[in-house]
């Protein structure tokens, strides 16, 4: 019986674009999205989608296996990309907007981007990255050699929501590529959308590129396969609850692994999309009342900006029914922060992934037995990555040496490691990278955990940031969760700083909510004493430094590389002066 | 980037097994299943099928893609085959216990199944199907041949709320077969729970063999994909909207689709199995109270039962909470119907389904704009079969002549067809049916429907033949087969009779080549003993009429619609009488 042979109707390449084609089905007239003024049904989304497939086709001549990069925030276009793209068979690349010319360049680059869609808010940016491609420009300098082979076609999305964009601007003139039609609109209305669109013949191919921001090295380019962004969107509906009739507010980028794939999401659920240009808390707000939003991810420092507003709004909120699903990704936000944040009508899920694995990777599943535990040990029980979504068939933490799995006692470290369809392909033109990246039939994360008794995974700490002192070793995770539960930080990074006796000991690095320096200074005592009296010794930083901010990448990651090698400065200085 | 290979973490087969092993993980202590006072955890379960498989593969022999046959109601043991049967690399073969011995001996010869499991309550049923398998009976006498090459091992599951069974019956005496371990419980403990167990290598493998009651001729073997299994499975869960924790109370038969796939479902949920061995209204109402279930599926039929008890049930559901979700296929339950049900606690959804697409393929989703509308139209907009599940591609209906789509106007009638990863492989030893149900790129439902402007599908008519008995599809040429095998039948038509308790009933209409009325009546006693043993009881059909000859139009077809009406007609005579 296993001879039975696979046909076209039982055997259909799994994508998430059907998801669509199926909401245009039964969902005609239900509204996909809405961004300011501008609304949209499923039946016009669709209709939109085929058009802008047909256009790149036809009129941009982008074929099979094409890369076509967008730099946008989450506006319609944006959204439309995600199935337009991989309709006309080309692979989606979606830019992180806060990265300079020069990196958005050497995106563009590498990945040979054919189309490059941009919205009007990021013109300078990216004409900027387009001259910086128009040059043989590696060393910053040398002769100009055009290489328009490699030049990607300029379309902009223009929107008179992207601010005021400064004309006169000598780098807003696009750089000048023929006649075809370079504005957004153009190209959907220069779309047939009864064109036939080439069938996906094989799941395996590829619909999405996702540069990681570098921490560590260059970016790298993770290439998703179709049947692994669908596997992953289903699982990440099941797994978050997402029920029917969903209003979805893109307080996320969708540039960050697809929105975490609930751009295909929403279509599988036949759900709303609200648009946002900026992640601003009155925006946010507004969007939550006007369209009675049920559903948002974002990043925990979204919190902070909830907070700030949240005594003004949460009287406005009162009304509105049922709390708002937010799934957070990142570090897990501190206990104190998420009891504020739930009090203004948030019920915060947080999950844990990583661009490879196609975004959240394991979710913190709550259990209603939890329900009756003391505040400290559900704090704790949240602080916890939690468990494997559906699309995994695996996840372990394994000692890295020997790849054998550690004790699940909830104290035992080693690598997490992953194993499932809904894990990426491979990096671009990076075959030593896709190499490392897999070991013995497993996905290495490269970060440090453990596994409790009752299966849950809990990050002990990113692999580079293990401070080991005096052969203890130290979670900087934990000591800044210490930090993040005093009333007054903001914010807390802590890293490694050398040091003669015990080889390595903490160094905290905070900023403080408190603006006032002459309070400031109180308040350090305060602080200090609040980690003495909430940690081992051990782990109590030898060093503290305030600061009024942090320094961040572009995607907002606190820049531990930076952080290290200040700390290295003051290790000298530190003992040179002890 | 088409170019990145697979490797053994990017791309592991699709599997509904991995949830099982996924649930012995994180859900390790939370309670699986119950049964009277039986109960296991996740971990329990998860090592119980473990042994089973060992022991098949070990003790049994059982290899890759060998077929082990089950006979039994919602019991633990059938709850295990469903992963121990696959992860010893075989398929599961469920048998519908309504059936009569010559049937089931049928599909054990036609499965070539290698191991037969049954349940201590179907042993005469189970042992007068293996004495048809040990003679050469297909005509029903003749030398006995025992052809012991294809007599399946026997394994009872012995319980003791299997009920009094008459041991002293001679169709007790199991076929002597050796000294194997012949007892579930027994095979279980020969299992090693620690033994290496075969990896699936492709998810086309077979995981599961279901027989359908014949809709048209003899039955036939569908066959699943590991795949179709896994898609299916996850895609119920979220159209249904399962949430963390449920406790799904098993009223459904397992052997109906392998439980619409919530058997497996219950595994990617963490929920617990409330099993009960029969579908009796005080066994429901009391699961529901002593372990809050959360979910049921079950046949329309149910409902009736359901509501006999009611009355006196209802006082004791008030406190217990939201209500339960049902998911129930089949005929959509009539809307005053519905209304009583929904009033004892129950919410109800409908689906629409078959064998061939692993259970429910289109869902009635409801949608809260509906809330407002009058009771009627509701009723209405209830009955339609809805839309497809996220695993199917597409469903859409078409003239069966051209395969051209018919207008989506709620009136243009055709073919219902489906397209998608969670249809069946194809049947078993059956090209010409496997052929035949496939065209186009499209599954051919052979049931009638429009497609409403909304995208919602509603069926016109069955294709005719159908009669829906109780959940049981029962084919009325297969009764009438069975008439015309009697010597004295001339012309034999069945049709479906509304029945209060079972939905519809079989109706047989017949002319004897007997003129002579005093031997008529003799023969109409010899004829009805003649359907009694050879058709499982549930076909037969509860009301038989003799007339000296059938009505028939020009061409000489019977003109079923005419006996439809007569059948209503006789109806509503038959149960004022009784």
């Amino acid at each position: 019986m296993d001879h039975l042979a696979k046909n076209p109707a039982n055997y259909v390449a799994l994508s998430p674009v059907t998801f669509l084609h199926r909401a245009a089905a039964v969902y005609a007239d239900r509204t996909s999205l809405v961004y300011n003024r501008t609304s949209f049904t499923w039946r016009e989304t669709y209709e939109r989608c085929r058009r802008l497939a047909s256009a790149l086709r036809s009129r941009l001549r982008v074929s099979k296996n094409d890369v076509v990069s967008v730099l946008a925030p989450n506006v319609p276009a944006m959204y439309e990309a995600h199935f337009g793209v991989p309709m006309a068979g080309a692979v989606l690349n979606t830019i992180n907007t806060r990265l300079d010319a020069r990196t958005v360049a050497s995106l563009l680059r590498h990945s040979e981007a054919k189309v490059f869609l941009f919205d009007s808010q990021f013109a300078s940016l990216a004409h900027d990255a387009l001259r910086h491609l128009l040059r043989e420009d590696q060393t910053g300098g040398g002769v100009i050699i055009p290489t328009t082979t490699n030049i990607p076609i300029p379309v902009v999305i223009e929107d008179p929501h992207a601010g005021a964009v400064p004309r006169a601007s000598h780098s807003q003139q696009p750089p000048q590529l023929g006649g075809l039609p370079l504005e957004y609109e153009e190209l959907i209305a220069a779309g047939d959308p009864s064109a036939e669109l080439p069938a996906l013949a094989d799941e395996w191919d590829p619909i999405a590129l996702n540069y990681t921001s570098g921490t560590t090295s260059a970016p790298k380019g993770v290439v998703y396969s179709h049947r692994s962004a669908y596997l992953s969107t289903l699982s990440l509906l099941l797994q978050w609850g997402v029920g029917m009739e969903p209003v979805y507010l893109w307080s996320l980028p969708m540039f960050h692994c697809n929105g975490w794939t609930f751009t295909w999401g929403m279509a599988a659920r036949g759900g709303t999309n609200v648009c946002i240009r900026h992640t601003l808390a009155p925006d946010i707000y507004r969007a939550i009342a006007d369209h009675r939003v049920t559903h948002m991810c974002c990043a925990p420092i979204v919190f902070n900006l909830l907070l700030l507003l949240g005594a003004e709004s949460s009287r406005r909120r009162g009304d509105l029914g049922p709390p708002v699903e937010v799934l957070t990704g990142g570090a897990p936000p501190p206990a104190a922060l998420l009891e504020k944040v739930q009090k203004l009508g948030f019920r915060v899920t947080h999950a844990y992934g990583m661009t490879e694995a196609t975004g959240p990777a394991l979710i913190c599943e709550w259990r209603s037995a939890w329900d009756s535990l003391p505040g400290d040990q559900q704090a704790r029980l949240r602080a916890r990555q939690g468990i494997s979504v559906l699309s995994l068939a695996d996840v372990d933490v394994k000692d890295a040496g020997t790849m054998s799995s550690v004790a699940r006692d909830g104290k035992a470290v080693g690598e997490i490691v992953l194993r499932g369809s809904s894990l990426m392909k491979g990096y671009l033109k990076n075959d030593t990278g896709t190499k490392e990246a897999f070991r013995d039939g497993w996905f290495l994360t490269g970060d440090v955990g453990v596994v409790h008794p009752d299966g849950y995974v809990e990050i002990k700490d990113r692999s580079k940031d293990v401070i080991i002192s005096g052969g203890e070793n130290i979670s900087s995770v934990e000591v800044e969760a210490v930090f993040y539960g005093h009333p007054n930080v903001s914010e807390a990074a802590v890293v490694a700083m050398p040091h003669p006796h015990w080889g390595e000991t903490p160094c905290a690095f905070l900023a403080l909510k408190t603006s006032d320096h002459v309070a400031a200074a109180l308040e350090e005592e305060e602080i200090l004493a609040h980690c003495r009296r909430n940690m081992p010794h051990f782990m109590v930083p030898k060093k503290v430094v305030f600061m009024p901010e942090l320094p961040k990448t572009s995607t907002g990651k606190i820049q531990k590389n930076k952080l290290r090698e200040m700390a290295r400065e003051l290790s000298i200085d530190f003992h040179s002066n002890s």
